[in-house]
């Protein structure tokens, strides 16, 4: 089974071989299930690594769920979740947050994907009115859906804004390892040291097979974190094997690596298209992820040669998105492509 | 790392390795995401294989979605759902099933862990009547969790009310491969044929790293399941590695293989302490469980030779699984130690 | 428009005349809605008097929504609530308790209508346990379904049982002012000195037009509660109109006064029937309940001479309801056709 | 107990003297309870004369359960309802049609509270993707949020588009009986006639103590709504005492007599401020509210002379909303007042 790479998502790319070899390292007799294994406690303790002592690190299937049940966590159904219109939370988890947690979201327009400390004051009319949701929560998303990013400092600051008003910050980290060595920061230094409460950290588009994380930093209390995982679908009976996933990426160099070469990808693509006339780039590519405007008639022939997807068809924004097994070649042969079609 | 076989829980055991192979070979190139890949399509049409044309088969990371995201594509919050008190649906989902769907659940009690015709129509006495919640599905579980079976002749009985009051019924087969190769029936036999609508496929504790299906049996309509399941937080992004799970139990005889060796291990272990004094088999051994009265102060002993659970603290009745890894060996060492503890 | 008074439910009555002369009362010009007037205040400082200093009352429109609302205020969705078996909580609200709080319910039998406290112990096991729903309420109902009693002394041990293991007292109390006149206490004897944390009283039952309130007793915290109520569809806008019926009820004797007449009736009425061959109560009559072993063929020639329902089809058992203005006339009539048609 | 009148809210206003009259007609004897009587029999009847024969009525307690309950009896928790930004089901729910249905609300800017055609294709660009929402409702504000109306040929285009993409359409008709009025339209050349499916019709701002009705139109099959409401916490026990408030209402012209003098009052206010300098009106004065810059240093004083809420404090801009019992005295003094303040 042979499948062409291409530049639709970060989540089409394969496991990386080191971490189908954790799985098989890991596959040896039995182990207590659901957790209590001496693999899930060593990798709870490379994300302590990573984030501080006071880190408790929870393990999920998927992106959905980690941002859902971290949410769930601080909440109770007539709170709000403040984040950007085009959060993930918002436009792409058909609806799981407010149908599990019941709270409503509270959308900014940010063009550029990232929210300001005005956005999250302009939300903040209603305290105290029992005919209005309540904002509890500010979600970020950290690399932004549009390959941008929060500095450290920015970061700090809309922290600092949330905390005065007693709001918690969560920060969905999909792609956060693409976040951090584009920063050239350790993890630590834009999440916990930055004062985020809880984070969904990504390993399934850094070449995991399937584990994200659910992390409460800054000795924030999971208090019934256990039971909102079950109940929210989520315990995995051999969670040796999500264990075992993050171990391989966060206990070596693997997930800088990784992140690293797509994120050279990334601006190779860019630099090799950005003087194509009739293509114009329509964000700072600072982590993996491309957003070009095509001229709309060449996208079909170009999607042909290399599948990806358009962004907003009104503008005929596309994205690229690179992943950790995109070579130079794939760019070089596809931004060749670029040029030939749109000239 | 090396860990010690015990009896704890088929969900102790690993993987099997012909299944971690399959994931190997899966992970080649990109393929779309969320399903919409050859793998995909080869493991569903793998389904229909094993349950008739009229299935429809969508993959879920654990038992607790599996069931529960079935439950909800067939109810509307104030239905109910019809099982036994010991069914996992009811004890061990952590109210799962009544938080996603708002769905009562009806019990019946079973000590044999198996539904009865009367069972279901006992619970219809307050159909029609507004401040009645309205059952709506019967669900039952096959093995059951004490490691009992349904004959097919029993299920379609089963089937034939339900249906004859217009209730759905669901079976939860976390151990459904046990259930067939003791039955001698082919799955379809005991499911599709005898008129289920619904099915948990239960991969996890047959050898799989963690995958499970929901089926949709007999031509029943999944209508908006794609939908059911992204908001239930169960939409695999790198759909490609549960379908390979999947091409590797089915495609091939694994499934048969391993149920039929946990089976065997079952019974030889039932075979050599069914003799021993102060030991009581509570129930028949059809599956791969053992279920024994055990003299309460010889249990913390036991455990401590080779790990299981207490099933009930108050008769002093303790569960002991067998899995797809379980050796003679292991069983034989112990038996003796149940002799020479047990005397 | 002149119905004829049966002994169906107390709720089948009418409004109190001093009642409907509080609304009138209270209908003059404009007051700021949703509670911000003089009468909620008012009402609510009535109710500090009856349950003590520390007690804080939220207005709602139905028993449903006091019981589901007071449960909602004090569980996470993982939660549990024990109640008995035949709890109005677990039978007659369509699964409201579920569906909106997330909480499952678990139940004792309990033929009286009375927990005790080793039904509460019984539903212990599974603390700590994430697979395991967590009890976090005990749900008593004073008078019971079917119109017994529980002492100050047995509701205070229950208090001192649940409070004990960390759970709160919940009481429905529909029909609370039955039992307090029955008991010859004052209110806050068997609820707010007994332990009691959170009392859905009914108002409707005993008089009102409709209105229930919630209590939160011995200085527990309201926290959320406005939203609770708001989110929960049971915040009124012309609240002043809840607040008279409780000021007409509370503010006088009127709610002893309706209460002692209605069991005055059903203590009548059960003096007239015990001795009638065929005729076996059930249960004692220490509220406004009468509890009865009919011959079933006689059922219907009954109801058709006044309407009531039967509570037990499988034992033939009916209900007989007093209300405030059940008459003697009323009663011995219908005692005289039960003495006719059952002979 | 004498309450100054002011111009805060419709619902700040009493009871219509006809509608305490018709309580009290109606108290006698006793009715089955939960609707199963004559007097809901009866405004039921009314109902369809008013609607149309294919309607079906349902009465609960208040506007956010109206509202909440008819969009659940339509959708699954995927779906979405479309509205304006400041409709009330967005703004002053506490987020209660989120919580109780699971949907998703998609906003559409509107200043003068009227979605167009435009406003419902928009939200259709996800439709068939499992990752977003789906729209299923359109909600309409009848009068609108701010005092406009929709013309019977602007509600039948909407309806057309709505239906035409497989879309139910619900109007939100707090003041339904306000825009009839001014319409100059019997209600249902504006709804039923128009293709409205679902109703929330508003008696309480029309001068009911506190009833709304949920109405089923073009016959609508309300399926389960008997256990949507009873699940919802809105089935009243003496329903009898909800119905007989709108047979009062729309038994006879008191709906009518109501809306024109609120309208009349609104007019009459608009006409005296409308050149008074400093003072804007900021929306046409359609049904019995005003909307109107006022200069923000002078909005305390006339706060104090009457109250009324701010509407928007950003731009200045209050709300005056006028009731069934506003006085041509009340107007013309608050007039003077606004002349004497603002100059």
């Amino acid at each position: 089974m042979s499948f062409p790479r291409a530049f639709a998502s970060d989540n089409n790319a394969g496991v990386h071989p080191e971490v189908l070899a954790a799985l098989a390292r890991a596959n040896d007799g039995h182990v207590r299930g659901y957790g209590h294994d001496p693999l899930t406690a060593d990798a709870e303790a490379v994300f302590r690594e990573h984030f501080g002592e006071g880190t408790r690190a929870w393990f999920v299937f998927n992106g959905t769920a980690a941002n859902t049940l971290a949410l769930q966590s601080v909440t109770r159904p007539y709170h709000a979740v403040i984040c950007t219109a085009m959060a993930h939370l918002n436009v792409d988890e058909a609806g799981a947050p407010e149908r599990f947690t019941g709270c409503k979201l509270m959308t900014a327009d940010a063009p550029g994907g990232k929210l300001t400390p005005a956005d999250i004051t302009r939300c903040l009319g209603g305290r105290g009115d029992e005919h209005r949701v309540q904002p509890k929560v500010v979600s970020l998303t950290q690399a932004t859906e549009v390959g941008t990013l929060y500095s450290p400092e920015e970061v700090k600051a809309l922290c600092d804004v949330a905390h005065g008003h007693g709001l918690y910050v969560h920060m969905d980290g999909a792609r956060i390892a693409n976040a951090a060595v584009s920063l050239g920061s350790p993890f630590r230094q834009f999440t916990t040291d930055a004062g985020v409460d809880l984070l969904s950290f990504g390993g399934t588009k850094n070449g995991l097979l399937g584990a994200e994380a659910v992390l409460f930093l800054n000795d924030l209390d999971p208090q019934d974190f256990p039971w909102v995982r079950k109940q929210g679908m989520q315990l995995a009976s051999k969670m040796r094997f999500l264990a075992a996933q993050f171990l391989a990426l966060l206990g070596t160099d693997l997930w800088r690596r990784n992140a690293e070469h797509a994120n050279r990808m990334a601006r190779l693509l860019a630099a090799r298209v950005r003087d194509i006339p009739g293509i114009r780039l329509t964000q700072p590519v600072e982590a993996n992820g491309v957003f070009a405007i095509v001229p709309a008639g060449h996208i079909p022939a170009l999607q042909a040669h290399t599948h990806f997807y358009v962004w907003n068809a009104e503008t005929s924004e596309v994205r690229w998105m690179t992943a950790w097994d995109t070579t130079e070649d794939d760019v070089e042969r596809f931004a060749a492509a670029v040029r030939e079609v749109v000239k």
